[in-house]
Parts: C-alpha cells; sequence; structure tokens
C-alpha cells in the first residue's frame, strides 16, 4: 500500500471518523481507523466503528499501490494534524506499520491488519427514504436536546423519527419535558424519492449528534439516504456513510401528553423571560433544587418569577409586558428545563399555555417552526 | 448603607477582587467580600482575602448612607453580572442582608457583619520602590512558566524579584529548568523614585499571576509602588491595592547554575523548531517519558531531532537550516520544558548553548528581551 494525498484531506477526514472511536475501546482494533486505498477509483477511505456507531469517508489521494491497513486513530490524527500543510505520503509494510512523512518529518506508528477490523453493517435492503438536510438539521437541532443523557433510560437516549408522505417529525423526551418538531419533507426534483411508506425508527442520541455535527459543517444539500432495517440504519450522502444501530422498544405515545385545550395563556419575549430566567436560576440554584415560582396576574397583565434559597437569599423578577388570559394562576418549573427551551427556539415571541398548577404545560414559538415542548410543572408545599 | 452604581461598574471590579477569594474558604467569611461606601468620597471599595492573598479596588458611586458589609463573593458577583447594564441599587439591612435591585429585579441575598472580616495586612512602613507597569509585565511574564506548579515545592513555587537601582531581574526554576529576565527600570519622570536600595524578595507564583491578569486588562501605565515588610508585601497604583505574603527561605543561588562558556552552539528559527518538536511530541508523550533525542550535526549543520515510542511507533525530524558551531553532539531533552521555553520566546531566532549531553543548556533569544532560559538534559542510554 502507497499513497501520497493533501494533508488537509487526510487531516480533516481523520477528524471526522475519529468520532466514532472509543474513547476506551474494549479491544485493540476498536481504538484503531481502517485506511483503504484503491489504485483504481484513486479514493482513499476511512472507517471507524465502536460496533454501535460507524462512520465512512472518502476523498481523492495519488494512489500507487492499492491495500488496507487500521492504525491507532488518535495517534494517527494527532501526527497527521500537526504536519505542514502540502503533501504527505503514507507507506505500509509487511509487518503492519505505516511510514508517514511529509517533508522533514518521517513518522512510523504501528497498526494492525486490516482483516481484524470489523466491518461496518450493510443496510442496503429495500428502499432509500430521500431526507433533505434542511429538514434534517431543523429536526435535530430542535428535539435532541429533550433527549436523556442517562444511558440507563436506554429508549429515551434516542430521538423518535417518524417519517411521513411529507414531513418528518422529531420527538425527544428524558421523562420530564418533550421536544416535537415537524419538519417538511420537500422533495428534491433531482432525487427520485417515489413515495414514502410511512415508518418509525429511534435514533440514538449520539448517532444524531454527530451527523448534525457533519451535516452543519459540510456545504452539499444533496439529500440523505436513509436505510432502515432489523435493528440497524445507514445513512448515505456525499462521500459519507454512516451506520448505526436503532433503540429497540416501544417509545412513549408522546402525542397522547400533549393537552389540546388550555384555560391559561402568557405571550411573551422569549429573550425577556430568558434573561429574568438566567438571573433568577442563580437563586434557585444555590439549594440545587432549582425550582423558581411563576406567579400569572390576568388582572395586573403581570408575570412574577421568584425564588428562594432560604438562609442565602432570595430573588424575585417581574415581567409586565406579557399578554396574559386566563384566570391567575400559581405554577413552579425546574428552571433548567425551562430554560432550555426558550434557548432551543429562536422566535422573538413565545407562548405558554397550561390548565392547571400539576398539568404539562406546552411551549410553542410564535411564527416560528413548528415545534412544540412540553414541560411538566414541580409540585411545591404553598 | 445605601448606594446607586452602574453595574458594570460593580460587575467588573467583583470579578477582579473575586480572584482572592479562596475556592473552598476554611472560614464562612473567607469566602465573602468586603463592601465599603462613603458618603464623603463618594466611592465604594471591594476587598477579598485568602489569608495570604488580598486585592481590594474602589470606584465612584451615588452613596447615601456609608456603611460596610460582607457579601458571599460568588453568589453576589453571578447576580450582579447577569443584571441588566444600567443602575444598580444596593441596601444593607441591620440583619447584615443586602437587597439588591435593578429595572424589574429585586435580589436579597444574606452576608455577614463587615468585623468579622480579616482586614488586610498595612505594608507601608519605609519608601515604596515604584516599579514600570511594562518592565513587570515583561519580567513576569518571561519567569512565571518556570515556576513549580507544586505546593511542596515552597521557595520554588514563587518568582524570585531582585530590585536594583536600574533594573529587575526576575528567576523562576522548578528545578528542572531556570528562566531569568531582566528588565530595565525606566523612571518615571512624574514620580520622585529617589534611589533605590538594592533587596531582593520571592513573591508566590499565584500573586504574579493575578497581578499580571490585573494590569495586563488596564490602560494605565502609572508606576506600582512596591512595600516590602517582615514576610508581606504590597503593591499600590491607581484604584488598585494588593497585598501578598512572601515565600520564605533562601532563594537558589540561580546565576552560578547558568554555564558561562560553551564548547557548541546552534542558532535555530523559533518557530521551525517549535513546529518540529510539537509534531515529535506526539510520539514522545506516547509513553509519558516525554524524552527527545537531538543529534547535533556540524558537519552537515544539521539537527535531527527524535523520539521512539516502542511498540507504538517512532519519529524524527530534520532542521537543515541551524546554524551549528563545535563538535557533534547528541543530547536528550524532556520536550515540555525545550517547548515551553520557545514559547515563551518571542523573537525570530534562538540560541541554544551547551558543553557536554549532562551539563545544562541555555536557550536565549537573538535581539530581543534579556532572558536566559537554563534546561537541564536528560540522561539516556545511548
Amino acid at each position: 500500500m502507497k499513497l501520497l494525498c493533501a494533508q488537509s484531506d487526510l487531516s480533516a477526514n481523520l477528524s471526522l471518523v475519529s468520532r466514532a472511536v472509543p474513547s476506551r475501546p474494549t479491544h485493540p482494533v476498536l481504538g484503531n481507523v481502517l485506511l483503504t486505498c484503491d489504485a483504481g477509483t484513486q479514493r482513499v477511505s476511512l472507517t471507524a466503528f465502536d460496533l454501535s456507531l460507524g462512520i465512512q469517508t472518502s476523498f481523492p489521494a495519488e494512489v500507487e499501490d492499492s491495500g488496507e491497513i487500521t492504525l491507532p486513530a488518535k495517534l494517527f490524527a494527532d501526527i497527521v494534524g500537526k504536519l505542514p500543510t502540502g503533501t504527505v505520503s503514507l507507506d505500509a509494510n509487511e509487518d503492519c506499520s505505516a511510514a508517514i512523512s511529509a517533508q522533514s518529518s518521517r513518522y512510523q506508528i504501528q497498526g494492525m491488519s486490516a482483516e481484524e477490523f470489523t466491518t461496518l453493517p450493510v443496510v442496503e435492503t429495500g428502499e432509500a427514504v430521500y431526507l433533505p438536510v434542511a429538514a434534517l438539521l431543523e429536526g435535530m437541532r430542535g428535539s435532541l436536546f429533550a433527549a436523556s443523557n442517562d444511558e440507563t433510560k436506554q429508549i429515551l437516549t434516542g430521538v423518535h423519527l417518524s417519517v411521513e408522505t411529507d414531513s418528518l417529525e422529531f420527538a425527544a423526551t428524558d421523562g420530564h419535558r418533550l421536544a416535537v418538531v415537524r419538519a417538511a419533507m420537500v422533495e428534491d426534483e433531482e432525487t427520485e424519492t417515489g413515495t414514502v411508506e410511512p415508518f418509525a425508527v429511534t435514533v440514538p442520541g449520539r448517532t444524531l449528534r454527530e451527523l448534525e455535527r457533519i451535516l452543519a459543517a459540510q456545504q452539499s444539500s444533496e439529500p440523505v439516504a436513509l436505510y432502515c432495517d432489523r435493528g440497524q440504519l445507514a445513512l448515505q450522502w456525499g462521500d459519507y456513510y454512516l451506520t448505526s444501530r436503532t433503540l429497540e422498544g416501544q417509545y412513549p405515545a408522546y402525542n397522547q401528553l400533549i393537552p389540546r385545550q388550555f384555560d391559561r395563556q402568557v405571550t411573551v419575549e422569549r429573550k425577556l423571560l430568558l434573561g429574568a430566567l438566567d438571573r433568577i436560576s442563580v437563586i434557585a440554584d444555590q439549594k440545587s433544587n432549582h425550582i423558581v415560582k411563576f406567579s400569572i396576574d390576568a388582572t395586573n397583565q403581570s408575570l412574577g418569577i421568584s425564588a428562594d434559597a432560604q438562609d442565602a437569599g432570595s430573588g424575585r423578577e417581574t415581567i409586565e409586558s406579557a399578554q396574559i388570559s386566563g384566570e391567575d394562576i400559581d405554577i413552579a418549573f425546574n428552571v433548567k428545563y425551562l430554560m432550555e427551551s426558550l434557548k432551543n427556539l429562536t422566535t422573538t415571541e413565545i407562548q405558554l399555555q397550561m390548565n392547571t398548577p400539576t398539568s404539562p404545560v406546552v411551549i410553542t414559538p410564535l411564527g416560528g417552526a413548528k415545534a412544540t415542548h412540553l414541560v411538566m410543572p414541580v409540585q411545591v408545599r404553598s
């Protein structure tokens, strides 16, 4: 195996696939990336796989001899990342070591045979569904924050993706709050998407965070082909191929949790409310209970937000510019969930809709994306 | 106590003095800042003191009633920092709580009596020495990196400051390397400095890091008055007052460690050498021994740098553009010390001067500040 390529190509692609290398590999070869080069196509392909998430990319190079090798991802990426810009030469030896050189630098690193590398699952059974990049990004950005980071919560660590003929719905919940985003499935005219058979799948949050990172960094708007089959999914577009296990089990029937009718409604400037919550959170976070109380006063059209950290101090914020309908109500929240919702939305104004101090509250943007956030209030002794 | 002040003034000064608040106070009042306001001078003063380092600042305010109070530094700074820009009102009550308000925000935080606060040591005995800001900054920046961060090394955690009539010398060593910087003591014409009696003092690294931070952030070039007396020093300039204990004990006679004659000399472009060391450190850091070997070849005017991480890999960098005099030599270093030296210097070229593979190596900038770095080589089996 022997190739010449641009340091910037090799370095950028190594950084990209390295995201699928586990930080503590259970087997040495899992800490490696697979490098394959083909003299026929004059391309180099890099693959990393932690047995759950797999990422593969390829880029053009001057390949003298085809071949493949696996190299320790971090060491390889660190060396290549620091080499001067220009041409890098890579030479694999019989003993699975690779010689890397550029200008006056000569490195040799020990790898392992490509045969030891676990190949990515092939998931190209059935028809692909083509998802527009903009809809994917909108859906992931609007839902991922609400997924659980607690690995023991299993299916709640994922995002539930429902593919319908004309739309994509993304939903995530950690049991305390829920975010649902609906994005239009605008068909790309150059792609023969055909008719989409509706289906749903729960994708690990980590997979979508990596997908979001890659899609956000690239310029292309080529739709992403989604293949789904027996516990695995694959995404393919441009030079990228990403595979992931899917999460097993029944995703909560979240649509049933969202109230359809409300007794009370508050319309407020998003940044004004977020600023007040940010200040009051200093007090609310003192005793780690994170509780803030809303006093919604329809008569005076005034929204009071207060927190009490007992011996340490207390605080109160007042928003006079809210539009309030319905009867007065006192209701308490975990300030973190409210702030995360508000930060995730992008519109100037948002709406809070509620019924009682113990029933779910719905937060929606006014005139923006089709997002619905649901937050459970906290019960406090009055 | 009652005052009105600008949020930006209060917030900036709180951040500044908070650096002297211990992260884990051994007594509650040490976690507080002292706030004193004076209706006569219409100024507010803030003080923090961890019993070693003390910082005091003052700024103008509209003071209605004089008074003083101590408030929890972090909580106070967090709330004030998030308040909207504009006027903040601060009101202390009999029970040592303070009411803070701004626009539609009302906070109340519990403090402690000002009487419980340990006052800063007064060190104004004797004459002040006036130190120019530029000389202080140059000296601190050029020496602090070489001081030990290991608290058990006591006096080596400090910087040795020698004040002479026409210059300041800063020296720091952690036992493996040494940095000495000499800065000119240009007298400010407006200040009556008189004749300086030479003296030397060892100042804790932490004190100088804070001093550097404050001086670097401010615009003023007013010289800093230094007072020194029985284990304490005080620095005073503009609205700032900083006190610190000094480090006891005999500082190493570092000038005796610096060789005056050398058999061998290498002149090299600093960034070229730093780049090569940065790459080779990836290999040198693999087995945590950080060792790089220099092969200095006078005949070919070539500097080879290599590292070997046994089973993981190896690397070699070659610099052909160095100017080498003296006989060939192989000599090994801890790559971290070399890199820190080179990063600290600012000139285009540097000089390495040495005698044998086991005697100290001196690194000096070519045509820059008067800096001398000494690095001990590492003994390796050849």
